[in-house]
């Protein structure tokens, strides 16, 4: 799903450097629509210059008047709460909610922040097919609300765009990972290295090389570790005997 | 496993506010232990305040001068990162490294959070197992500091308390993970021995280097295999002049 139908709705905020840093937090992780429900402050300087490269964020921002206009064609809007409340709103951790949020698509999505100080009326909440709280710890005060939507934003980031870390840019054939038969030929060669070196004796072979395997093997080497590896154990299998041509080549 | 074995590492952080907004966002998942590494700025009156009630984890930050002194004692340093690097440091997603967090207990864990501006140098980042980059929109500037530190908290507190983590058995303490101070040693033991056998020359020596550590590092190195490792390095350095006791007593 994508990101553009989920519109992040804060209500009633006080603070307009908190405004500034939510929109900086949504921006962070690809959401744009952000609409600001009855504001108590101004967006002045205070909130363009916590919003850092955001500040299209902050400008495109949609007011109403109240919540229901500010959620009236979605079809999920999820509440968030720093409280336990005594009347039970259907509660769910943020990872499910995400998920559900990443379920809903196409149609639009809000997520609700309430007051600084006072979260959201039972009437707003009324507005809520869920209400969302992010664990935390039991002595801590809550997040503060440009945290609370950095925290949400990143788990509906993940939800919806399954955008996970993994490895960097392309990479050189030299760091892809060796072979088992490239492995196998680095196995032997470390072997008679370290029976040269005296290092293995035929009582205890066996377990020092399969150690030495598992310990390498976790690693995942590479082609280049492999080449990094051999060359060390030619520099011992020389070192006796002749000058090595040092590491350079292995690089 | 509890959160307590967890410390924050902020390197050179040159904006008190920063400081102590990252004090609250820790605190909110129950993480105290806070590291500062050479900050460049005081904590003042500003640090105190964004800091709300996390207060007492700021108060009782510890100071080093270098990262390696706030890691000497961790068995897993996870460094953050902004930015895609060149040099390939094996990088993982936030979810999984937080989950190889909670799989690290009872040891010393670090989190390590570069400056604002540049990050980690590569000295530091040698010293870190594992590469954690949160992913963001591709057009978006990075988090901020507390902003990232919020999130990944947040991950960490998922994983150590909620998410049910697979506990292998218990492990004899010679499996256990190594320590930041036992590879330091290791890798002075191996550079030795490699300037010895002719396998590392001048010219090439730091990248070699780099290479080879960053190749241990990823195989998360237990007491055994260091000693192992080390054994080997003695063998070889022994191996001119004397016959060596052979591996057993590495096993």
């Amino acid at each position: 799903m994508s990101l553009d139908n989920i519109r992040i709705v804060l209500v009633g905020t006080t603070h307009p450097g908190n405004i500034g840093s939510a929109a900086r937090a949504m921006k962070t992780m690809g959401l744009h629509q952000l609409v600001l429900v009855s504001p108590q402050c101004d967006l002045g300087d205070t909130a363009l210059a916590m919003a850092a490269n955001a500040g299209d964020v902050l400008r495109s921002a949609r007011r109403t008047d109240t919540l229901d206009e500010a959620v009236t064609d979605c079809t999920l809007v999820i509440g968030t709460s720093a409280r336990q409340r005594s009347v039970d709103w259907p509660l769910a951790d943020l990872h499910d909610a995400a998920r559900k949020v990443a379920n809903n698509a196409p149609a639009a999505t809000a997520v609700v922040f309430g007051r600084e100080k006072s979260g959201l009326t039972n009437d707003e909440l009324d507005h809520c097919n869920l209400m969302v709280r992010i664990a935390t710890a039991p002595d801590a005060a809550s997040l503060n609300l440009a945290a609370a939507v950095q925290v949400v934003a990143y788990e509906l980031r993940r939800a919806c765009t399954g955008d996970r870390v993994t490895e960097a840019e392309p990479r050189h054939p030299d760091d892809e990972p060796a072979t088992s038969a490239d492995l196998e030929r680095l196995f032997s060669h470390l072997e008679n290295t370290l029976r040269g070196s005296g290092f293995l004796i035929p009582r205890h072979e066996g377990v020092v090389m399969r150690r030495l395997r598992s310990f390498i093997l976790r690693a995942t080497p590479t082609h280049r570790d492999v080449r990094i590896l051999r060359g060390i154990c030619a520099s011992v299998q020389d070192s006796s005997t002749a000058v090595s041509a040092g590491g350079e080549e292995y690089v």
